[in-house]
């Protein structure tokens, strides 16, 4: 049984945003009427970012507001997509008259939200939009269907995003990067228990003690299989494997390495998770040129870990590199 | 049953700390060898900070080792204090020519194997040392027995002293600043549920589903009673009242706060019990100067909270502002 430390369930994400806000004063606001977070301080003349979803991946999005990332985050209910007027609301807010790029996850709701806010946002041609879709989950891909979902890549594409809007790139250049960022990086994960959503005490599926879920999603969508548990460089090892031959990395190439909790998942596992994946790679003479290992992206409290990959090109590592400040990610 | 990324359970610290230092290369160092995690680039020229304790309070403390704040983090194994020589490894490697500042948190274990390093490091007058010890832990206070526990006010002791040594400030100055810290804050917790060990199944103890320790240790030590579990702002009442009285804050006080996850507790949960601190700090008067939310200072994946605070003091806080670059705090 997990008890949470909660007041009114369906007041959570709401509740956590007015706490995230009141720690970080400096960095971001909390617009509660119109369910916006925006940076404290609104950029000038850059073109703005915005993203959101369903809440219940925090620190994502809210926490990746602030000075070279995000203008503005757009947080729908647990696991549910914002609404295309929110979205529409933080559209504009994040416009500072050089258009706005937004930064959707390929789930139904959040694209078909984002879509109409787009089409209202360019209705009295009011905000310029470009549109990145961000669909990096290896374990969803498929010849039809919905695609691939979108998943932890979305931190790379809104730190590169963001970093080039701040060196003043145009609109047009800032989604370009972003849609490099989203084509180009995969991402695998495996969970050893399911998320308990806000006010349930059980999670959400239970897993056999013998068995690992394989590409779970963070909604704790179920994998594509369940294979043994083993040991962290052995399950680390069914993640990484996978995404070197799908991104074609070869003896030489250079990537950098997103190692996202899940949320269960406590410092010291990461931490191991961190050093399996760098040495995996190694050990297939791949050079990890920058590397993260933290709860980004998460699902409540899901035990498990999710790895992304994304060829270094030369043009990006100063875009990651580039200062960031924000409640989350700071450099 | 709670299930872990791990290895070799045994082998858990060390190689959590280096997939710490293979993700923060440009920050720290793991010596393996030596049994310390260092700058990756020494300090010159400055009062040296080496502080550490058991493992499995991760990120504490290697990941506050960088520019800012520690030089050198000296870890035990899980739960348990680091030897005397490698304490004294560590003073040494973290002196730069101007002595060191040994933080040392208060348990038996570290308090004696810190004394003998301090000694050790004096015998030739190699380096000079100061101790800054901490115990904040208001659940232990009493007027006998081994006196407060030290919790997550390191942390903050951390944070001053590193920023004043950083400044320039010589070896009785910096120790001074952590001993003013560490006389004036003050920490209270709770727990849902005890952490698991590396390697073990089930938590270091169970609750009944209606209670909620109260003044639990960061080693799963028992609190001192149990309260009725209740929703996110009763529990935090029962943390802040007794930390505004303890401190002596009234209407027109301030105070940083720390509200510190003890590693099981996820991102919405942090940010509602920091709201809720917010709030009944708020109530009474009392400013929040400045505040962090996160899992700092941890036991395991322990679900619960802690919440220090400390008066605000006016020559503090510049200090507290202070650029910071370490694994775990950067701003």
């Amino acid at each position: 049984m997990r008890r949470q430390i909660l007041n009114l369930p369906e007041k959570a994400p709401e509740e956590a945003l007015e706490g995230l806000a009141l720690t970080n004063p400096t960095l971001i606001a909390y617009d509660r009427e119109r369910g916006l977070v925006t940076r404290a301080t609104p950029a000038r003349d850059k073109v703005g970012l915005v993203s959101g979803g369903g809440s219940g991946h925090e620190p994502l999005h809210a926490g990746f507001v602030g000075s070279g990332m995000l203008d503005v985050a757009v947080p729908g209910a647990v696991f549910a997509s914002p609404t295309a007027l929110q979205v529409h609301e933080g559209t504009v807010a994040a416009d500072s008259g050089r258009g706005v790029v937004q930064i959707v996850k390929n789930y139904t709701g959040d694209v078909l939200n984002f879509r109409i806010a787009g089409e209202l946002a360019g209705d009295d041609n009011a905000v310029a939009t470009e549109t990145v879709l961000v669909d990096d989950d290896l374990a969803t891909q498929s010849d039809d269907g919905p695609g691939r979902r979108g998943t932890a890549a979305v931190l790379a594409v809104e730190k590169i995003c963001g970093a080039s809007a701040e060196a003043g790139a145009d609109l047009r250049t800032v989604a370009e990067f972003g849609r490099r960022v989203a084509r180009n990086a995969r991402t695998l994960s495996f969970a050893l228990s399911a998320g308990t959503h806000p006010g349930e005490t059980s999670p959400a599926f239970t897993l056999d003690p013998a068995e690992v879920e394989l590409g779970v999603g963070i909604h704790g969508e179920r994998g594509t299989g369940r294979v043994p548990f083993a040991d962290a460089d052995t399950l680390i090892a069914r993640l990484v494997d996978p995404l070197v031959t799908e991104l074609g990395c070869t003896r030489g190439s250079a990537v950098v390495a997103i190692v996202n909790g899940l949320g269960g998942a406590y410092p010291i596992e990461l931490s191991i998770a961190a050093r399996a994946v760098h040495h995996r790679l190694a050990g297939q003479g791949i050079t990890v040129a920058r590397s993260l290992a933290g709860s980004y992206v998460t699902s409540l409290d899901m035990v498990g870990v999710s790895v992304t990959l994304l060829p270094a090109d030369a043009d990006l590592l100063p875009l990651w590199d580039a200062p960031v400040r924000t409640p989350a990610l700071t450099w």
